[in-house]
């Protein structure tokens, strides 16, 4: 059936929809949350919904999605039909009977994930089962293969191409932007892409988008490694396994995460990393609880890389607190390059740091990893190359810690009882540093004087909150009148609290990864 | 923050939608698939979509839903703010955590569906999780009883009110109208309220509709059960159990059905049920398999019946083949008229009803159950009965067998052997009637005249399809042309198939409770 085209201007968060008319429909044969596919050069798959007056007999109301793949205009004409029954929903509802799927199976489907042939129902439920019923090592690697194959693989012509990764969940985890220079001053190739927030209050793409453009495409991108060995991009920009965009925001919506291995293997196997260091954050208010539950993941991170052919080692570090002194995209930025340029020593940032890029030397055949990584910190060679590296992706290389804009409403919380830092709070934290405006609000976040195990007198100043706005600050201030984030006292306390009916437990749910 | 409506005419299945510009979005704080609150006198949640060009500043696009609830005009100023995290979804997450649900979890889940407070993705992830955990008989009693809570209750002043109902699955099954007429005859009351097909080619309501109104609100049919003790109408007019039709909707996508008891036996307590026969048609091609499975299935119905305080008994029968000689709204309502008349003798159908009508019967505390309904039927009390329902819902009493019209376009199969029937597939058969033109073309469906074990001759005509358009029974003939819906034979033959390689293996799905 020919339709005549009306743009909606509406944009469904990746999804191509179409409204039929209610005719128009009966006509094809489709209902509502049904299949159509529309023709115009190119062909796309796009999910139906029914408008009863707004669009007419004989149109078809597109959104942006669907405008954009097509090169649709006002008027255009297309060719709609009924869309074939697609297969990768039989194999879902394979999973949904308890199946395990073949490797075939898990490509279609994922296939289909990223053509926008499976609508927001379908892809639920699939997530769902994989996190209900589990998914197996064969599984996770049947989907972080299809996951490369089904987007853009980079090529660089190194034997070895290093790789890091964490897999997120403590706040103010600024180590990459002292990684990335270290290993990458030694000569190895380390071609990072990174993610934004989703949950948490800066990713390692918004703080260095602090330092430096990180929106780079593929092909720029290459040119920076190429002439240094290392960069920070945000992967958004570089169409790397974009299935998991769509999976993630499912993930996001229930609070569920189980295609965290799939996701992390896939994004490394496509920029061609062949070695690989993985950090798991491990402790109390990080997304690893114990570090027995960290062992056990490792050797399925490690598992699954030996058959994606990347060789992988996992690094457990403590998670209990926040990295360093600083949360908030530009605060965590001008520590990061204070600490690079020795103008300050944070004992556990540069800790965390040396013993990452040294597992990143060891694993790629350099001895003596930790003090390797030590020495090209102290020498300076590694803010060196952070400075090449932010002149090669189009930044000032001459950028001193106090360009970087900082929030100038601030908060300054003061302890009410003499004590010891007994506890930090990383959900409450994040928290605070979100409604503060984090990530968005670049020079937003929380600026730390003390961590677990300091002294405090009363009164003495704890932290302090940066906001760009006001209103945002005393948000920000709402959630301190409600809760804790951090505990003082002499000694522990043992009253947790009492249970007298079924509680609504809400758990804190971290996506970054 | 105040916005202007701008009314989109699009219809999204229940669901109330809207779009915002980006901007606002923003500066609410609320991203795609999140939740907003419209306020103008009336309350209500709906999900947003991103608008970027179609949604100036300051306007708001609402869908059908949202405009009907609010009684939206054009330029109508709501109050739109951020909608508080549904305490609901915390419930589901539990659920996909592996917890079983206590009865005010389910209950605000439930009451979340029916107001729109749930996305897709959300309701898609309860129901899967639901089918792939399972539910145990306490949460199917709290979903029972939730959904009949949040819909509409019929009260009826009577100590015993009886209702039958069916799983479905079974092609032909025109039982409804004769038991109903039989057992209202006999001076019980049954306020009988049918559903359409959703995957099958007759519902009773479809059938019903053939013989008279069906589309009764609830104060008409009370009426009608008033005065002649019961009635056949549709259920979807009387908003019993309104979540039931929202979870329906996600279990056809998903080609799943856990919620499959809740949904029976929150119809039938809404309607007000006292007491309760379901049947269970069982065999191959048929939703049960097996006698034990039904036992199984009969063992939980009754259980549930139990606990939501009516008294039931199930009926295992026969559902390898259709019931009767005819599949499709007017044949079947024909068929049953001409049984009730006595003009024909269908023995399987008469056999069938009379077994379900004296269970009920006899739960209803009558001896003798299957001969009184035999001699409610062959005194012609049943057939008097049903034209007094048929008048009283406003149709013509004098209605005869050939008043129901039957499409004009039909086509003769034939037997290309001789010998017996030995199998006739209930799912091929549902897709040849589907494809002539039923349910929707009322006057389409199939005629046969073989049914298991009769004797057939080659060339012999084993079924009529009849069709209302031209074009409708040519794709009834492609089925035909590429699967044998009935198996001629002397003997049985060994061979089903072989398989190579891993096949793709689609299972028809029967939806129809």
């Amino acid at each position: 059936m020919k339709l005549r085209v009306s743009i909606s201007g509406v944009e469904s968060g990746g999804k191509p929809i179409v409204a039929l008319n209610k005719y128009d429909a009966d006509e094809i044969g489709v209902t509502a949350s049904g299949r159509i596919r529309l023709r115009l050069k190119k062909e796309i798959t796009a999910i139906v919904n029914i408008a009863t007056t707004s669009v007419k007999r004989g149109f078809i109301g597109v959104n942006e999605e669907v405008r954009e793949v097509l090169g649709l205009k006002p008027n255009s004409v297309v060719d709609v039909e009924i869309a074939a029954f697609p297969k990768s929903l039989q194999f879902i509802r394979y999973k949904l009977a308890g199946r395990k799927l073949l490797y075939e199976e898990v490509y279609e489907i994922v296939k289909d994930v990223v053509e926008g042939n499976l609508n927001e129902n379908e892809i639920a439920a699939f997530v769902t089962a994989l996190h209900v019923q589990g998914l197996g090592l064969d599984e996770a690697t049947s989907l972080a293969s299809s996951m490369v194959k089904t987007g853009k693989q980079l090529k660089f012509r190194k034997n070895i191409i290093v790789d890091k990764h964490s897999i997120g969940g403590v706040p103010g985890d600024k180590t990459t932007i002292l990684v990335v220079p270290i290993v990458a001053a030694a000569g190895l190739t380390i071609p990072k892409t990174s993610s934004r927030a989703i949950t948490s209050a800066a990713g390692t793409a918004d703080r260095a988008e602090t330092l430096m453009p990180v929106n780079l495409g593929s092909e720029e991108m290459k040119k920076v490694v190429h002439k240094c060995n290392g960069c920070i991009v945000w992967g958004g920009a570089l169409e790397l396994a974009p299935a998991d965009d769509v999976f993630v925001r499912t993930e996001y919506s229930l609070h569920i995460d189980p295609l965290l291995l799939p996701s992390i293997m896939s994004k490394k196997k496509a920029v061609g990393a062949t070695h690989l260091v993985v950090d798991i954050p491990t402790g109390r208010g990080a997304k690893v609880k114990t570090v027995g539950e960290a062992d056990l993941l490792a050797k399925d991170i490690i598992e699954l890389g030996r058959r994606m052919k990347i060789h992988t080692h996992c690094v457990i570090t403590h998670g209990e607190q926040p990295i360093g002194l600083s949360v908030g995209p530009a605060l965590e930025a001008r520590e990061a390059l204070e600490v690079l340029m020795k103008k300050r020593n944070v004992l556990d940032l540069t800790d965390k740091a040396c013993h990452i890029a040294g597992a990143i030397f060891e694993i790629a055949g350099k001895k003596n990893g930790y003090n390797l990584a030590k020495d090209v910190l102290r020498t300076g060679k590694a803010e060196k190359k952070l400075r090449e590296i932010i002149s090669l992706q189009g930044g000032n290389s001459k950028l001193k810690p106090d360009d970087l804009v900082t929030g100038d409403q601030t908060l300054q919380i003061k302890a009410k009882k003499t004590g010891q830092v007994l506890w930090m709070d990383n959900h409450i934290l994040v928290e605070i540093a979100r409604a503060s405006g984090a990530p968005k609000d670049k020079g937003a976040g929380i600026v730390f004087n003390k961590k677990c195990g300091d002294k405090v007198t009363n009164n003495e100043i704890l932290f302090t909150i940066y906001a760009e706005k006001s209103r945002k600050l005393s948000r920000a201030q709402d959630i301190l009148n409600e809760q804790e984030p951090i505990g003082i006292g002499k000694t522990i306390e043992m009253f947790i609290h009492t249970v007298k009916e079924p509680p609504i437990v809400r758990r804190a749910f971290v996506l970054d990864r």
